[in-house]
């Protein structure tokens, strides 16, 4: 049995994570690809109780730690009960954010050590890195106004726009450090179009299985 | 404003730390001093919300990882938003269990290292260590014994008795090593008896105040 590839979805607030993954999922499928679909934080009957605690806005105010700590916990199941055991099946994963999301938020974001995190990512995330990262890099003020048009912001939704720069700047610094695993997607373009860079991106994969 | 002091009560299920600390409860507010009671995991709106996934026995299966860092989670949050504050503003705080306890249960009992929980308990917890920890020291089966008289045992509960013979000897080893912050007291003894020890052994804490 050849194992799954890992494919993960980054971006800010509204970049079209959620747009796009629906698409890649189609599209695998229709390869015949066994393909599972996921989210972070959440994925888990744990990870999604943590979610709802994460997202809520009576949790304003969590500290910093605690929220890197929630988030890894999460993550800590995610990678043990799901993802793992995918690959190992064969599965293809797609998951709506990993670890690169924890760099950018509670590290650039919060300002949670990088070594911390890095630290977190070995022992609790057992180190394993998705196979392509598919950055949707959108302006903050563009990803806003899309986000405006849904329900209620969340608890991290009300952060204000320093805290979005940090997020995306993190979020292109690895991008660049990492070009092997990384492919930066303009999410100003047409759904269609950034669907179209997703596929081109993710073509090197299906490739290597034939 | 003198700052209060840190008092923590550790040891195995049904040792009697809960009735313990009711009576030194009374008996510090006695002496006109400021007592908050807490408890681990909890005594927070997240730590509560964090100890009924974790005790919930449909988690059995949760990883030993995400276990840890749900239980640092909630301690962060107490530490900052409760036994930090009230100690800068003179009040006592009795915690029934604290750091201790992920030493012996995730520690000993998991089998998760000791230099991780040592890093969480660094930079989650914010290095605090109590001013006094009373251990109630008791074999495994007599607290079984005890717990099994009331209601159904939660996820921790139901594990094994080497589980709780490594609990308990993690606990002694720190007792121990650190015998001027513990007093090993002997939970086999009369609930008044055990009282009296733990009065006797905060009794230089209440001196020192004079
Ligand atoms: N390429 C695009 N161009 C314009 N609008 C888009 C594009 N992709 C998605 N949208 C729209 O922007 C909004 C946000 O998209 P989506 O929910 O996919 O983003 P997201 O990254 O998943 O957001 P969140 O981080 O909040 O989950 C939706 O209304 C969606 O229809
Ligand atoms: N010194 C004692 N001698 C005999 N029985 C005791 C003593 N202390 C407490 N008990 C009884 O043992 C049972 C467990 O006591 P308690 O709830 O205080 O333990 P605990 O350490 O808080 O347990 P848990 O870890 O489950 O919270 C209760 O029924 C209590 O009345
Ligand atoms: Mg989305
Ligand atoms: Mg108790």
């Amino acid at each position: 049995m050849m194992r799954g590839r890992f494919i993960t979805l980054e971006g800010g607030e509204g970049a079209g994570k959620s747009t796009l993954l629906s698409g890649l999922e189609d599209w695998l499928r229709a390869q015949r690809l066994e393909v599972v679909r996921t989210r972070e934080p959440g994925g888990t009957a744990l990870g999604e109780a943590l979610r709802m605690l994460l997202l809520d806005p009576a949790q304003a105010g969590l500290s910093a730690e605690a929220e890197l700590l929630l988030m890894f916990a999460a993550r800590a199941e995610l990678v043990r009960k799901l993802i793992e055991p995918a690959l190992t099946a064969g599965r293809w994963v797609l998951s709506d954010r990993y670890t690169d999301a924890s760099y950018a938020y509670q590290g650039g974001g919060r300002g949670q050590p990088v070594a911390r995190i890095r630290a977190l990512e070995q022992w609790a995330a057992l180190d394993l890195k998705p196979d392509r990262t598919l950055l949707l890099d959108l302006p903050v003020a563009a990803g806003r106004a899309r986000a405006a048009e849904r329900d209620h912001p969340d608890r991290i939704e009300r952060e204000n726009d320093d805290f979005f720069e940090r997020v995306r700047s993190v979020y292109r610094a690895r991008a660049a450090a990492e070009p092997w695993r990384f492919s930066l997607l303009d999410a100003n373009a047409m759904p269609e179009v950034v669907l179209a860079a997703a596929q081109a991106a993710l073509q090197p994969l299906l490739a290597a299985r034939a």
